[in-house]
């Protein structure tokens, strides 16, 4: 294997979403792009005619192991949802488990041009060893809950996620980070997050929680506090430029701007929203108020696939919905929301094209009928192109996929103990 | 090439919506569906190996030469996007533009496992010889206008849509059928729908238009005459069970009564009503009260693909939106809405896998780390397949597409000159 080798034949969209006919040359063990240029070259190269070389796609909330059970229960609102059919499920999930589902995740991650995420779950040894496997960066983390448990119980739940934060913190060679995630403001009491909080602050690692998903969390909180949950989260700490928050789909405008001046982050999953029928984040008054958001998928129950390109699409369609303007978040929005405000938000570094720039990368194909013809490469990453259209994936200088070949993990190995182990999955909770 | 083929080696979804294991033997001269059972063959075959052989989709309501204009002004509202972009450019199309825009849509709709479609645009007769070549089905019609244009120039307009919809009824061997397309209640003045409507009913073809898409349509009809706009239609006799109405994004409980009581169909454009910003359709409350609907993605230039698969999901997607209700237009009912829901709408005999049923077939190809596992075929036909899942396309009896490889038109060639008229035609309009 050489040190360096050569993007070639392609178009380079750049840090400034310019779009240039260049070839990429790429640093292997510094995982960064060496220069970009017409004439650059290398011994061994990657072909990206009629592609265009972009950065790697950033999935900023997911719970990746739910690949097991995707499309097992669907049609269904998010509190039914989850009591009859996927915690029933959950509670069955071996390390075994958690370990394969989370490997066809990371399959498709790979596939579909994704190349950083951040995942919640548990068993979180099993994630961090397939991420390691993957080639992929990750912010991992054990989503810790107080609610329906004794103190105890919450307590040793908590400091699980604490544990698990400190130990898998620059883990894979720095690929993988972690975060400490109380499941959600309305799933974690006040004692816990005032006692665990201040220890992930020491430990230097973020938040990571759901937020204001359904307004069902919304009102109970104001009953209670007699603040707005964001106020809430503000009072006790829990949002800094560090942290990021999923969904945050019924925000008011005073939430909206103190998001934007801690500078906490949120992350958009339009497709989960949607599926549950949470309602439609108001994306287009963030980024007027200078909030960072990102895009995730959430997990691949409530999606159901794992294809950040559909939630750009999805997050510049419904945001036109949600006031009834064509003009907002419109295709360019959309697209650095999945790349680098994703990868802001959950602290990855994020791919750049061009010299110096972290070596995390995604080849599209535009040879195709569905991106025939090309008026603007940018227009087709937001409403044409399919995690299908994706050619070669590259990580922190890893080739990870080649000519659609997962080069990482066993593709078909993966999908067939997938298969098998959600078979037994099903027998058991059934 | 022999008389018949087998599909071997899959799952069927039956008319019933069950699955089953089993081959399906079609026969090529009489278009149809001879067998279907564990045992049937013959020698030529299609491989369905971990496929789901399914009735072929249909696209309700296109403009399939607007494939050249794909990607060439997003993020705008609906006025300002056809006057500022879509006009100035559809002003210089040629009919060799329009025949190679629709030869881009049709190697599209084929790929996506696309077998019938309902489009309306002008020059019909490109778009008529380019579909006999391509082997679908079509309802096809010449869209006219009365508003902007005097007495003689309306009336010339609406004949001709006339004589284009008695010219091409039953062209292709009985594929292609055709409409008399008003092109909505706002832009084609009363007197002309009075002249113009009898006439389609003695020729026999049904009407196909545009109909409450934004509010601003609605309004002015109902300022001027005092009903909504389909009471409007209803008393202009536009409303039978032939009649096919595209968007109805705008209608009110007394329109979708009307609707069911005359049987008129809804073509739903999910995608192109969010990416217009034009609303969400009431599609649950259309289904509930007895509408029939069929599903459209509407010009490429609106959507921006013409994958009728993300149509299914933007449907069952926005459908939960709509009223805030995850149950709302389950994985099922969008899917009949592609399949039975289209046809029927549309006036095209449905794919049915039995016996005796048409040969209008999609294999889609579940073996893919996106539909994995597979507890249940029809929610990932709904929430995770994609155009590209598509292995084999049969329409009428015949082969479409084998392994990918469209049979019918020549893709490489195809693409090439859509590119350089879509250069071409954007060098002339700017
Ligand atoms: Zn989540
Ligand atoms: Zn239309």
């Amino acid at each position: 294997m050489d040190d360096v080798f050569a993007i070639e034949g392609g178009h380079v969209l750049t840090p400034e979403f310019d779009v240039i006919e260049a070839n990429v040359l790429v640093d292997r063990e510094a995982g960064e792009v060496i220069e970009v240029g017409p004439d650059v070259t290398a011994e061994e190269t990657l072909d990206a005619t009629d592609s265009l070389v972009m950065p790697g796609l950033v999935n900023a909330h997911t719970h990746v192991a739910m690949t097991l059970l995707r499309g097992y229960a669907d049609d269904k609102p998010l509190d039914a949802w989850l009591q009859e059919d996927i915690w029933p499920v959950e509670a069955e999930l071996t390390p075994e488990d958690i370990r394969v589902g989370t490997e066809l995740g990371l399959v498709e991650f790979i596939k579909n041009g994704i190349t950083g995420f951040a995942d919640s779950y548990f068993e979180v040894g099993e994630i961090a060893a397939a991420t390691e496997q993957s080639g992929l960066r990750a912010n991992l983390c054990h989503a810790f809950i107080s609610v329906g448990k004794d103190n105890e119980g919450a307590r040793a739940d908590a400091q699980e996620g604490l544990d698990i934060a400190r130990e898998f913190d620059g883990a894979a060679d720095g690929r993988i980070t972690t975060a400490l995630m109380p499941h959600s403001l309305t799933t974690v009491e006040t004692e816990y997050l005032e006692e665990f909080i201040p220890q992930a602050r020491e430990a230097g690692v973020p938040l990571h929680f759901h937020a204001n998903e359904t307004q069902n969390e919304v009102d109970p909180l104001v009953d209670d506090h007699g603040v707005r949950p964001l106020e809430y989260a503000d009072d006790l700490g829990m949002l800094t430029d560090q942290d990021f928050l999923a969904h945050c789909v019924h925000v008011d405008e005073t939430e909206i701007e103190l998001l934007a001046e801690t500078g906490a982050s949120v992350i958009h999953c339009p497709a989960s929203n949607m599926k549950l029928a949470s309602g439609i984040a108001p994306i287009q008054e963030m980024l007027d108020t200078g909030v960072n958001v990102g895009l995730g998928t959430d997990g691949a129950a409530s999606n159901n696939d794992l294809d950040l390109f559909d939630e750009i699409r999805d997050a510049a369609m419904i945001g036109k919905l949600a006031r009834g303007d064509a003009r907002d978040v419109a295709a360019e929005s959309a697209v650095r929301m999945a790349t680098e405000g994703s990868a802001e938000a959950i602290g990855l570094p994020v791919g750049q094209i061009e010299a110096g720039g972290t070596a995390d990368i995604a080849v599209v194909d535009f040879d195709a009928p569905h991106l025939t013809p090309v008026h603007d490469f940018v227009s087709h990453l937001a409403y044409a192109v399919r995690g299908s259209d994706v050619r070669h994936t590259v990580c922190d200088g890893e080739i990870l996929m080649a000519d659609g070949e997962v080069q990482t993990l066993d593709e078909a190995a993966v999908k067939q103990r997938a298969s098998e182990a959600a078979e037994a999955l099903v027998d058991r909770a059934e």
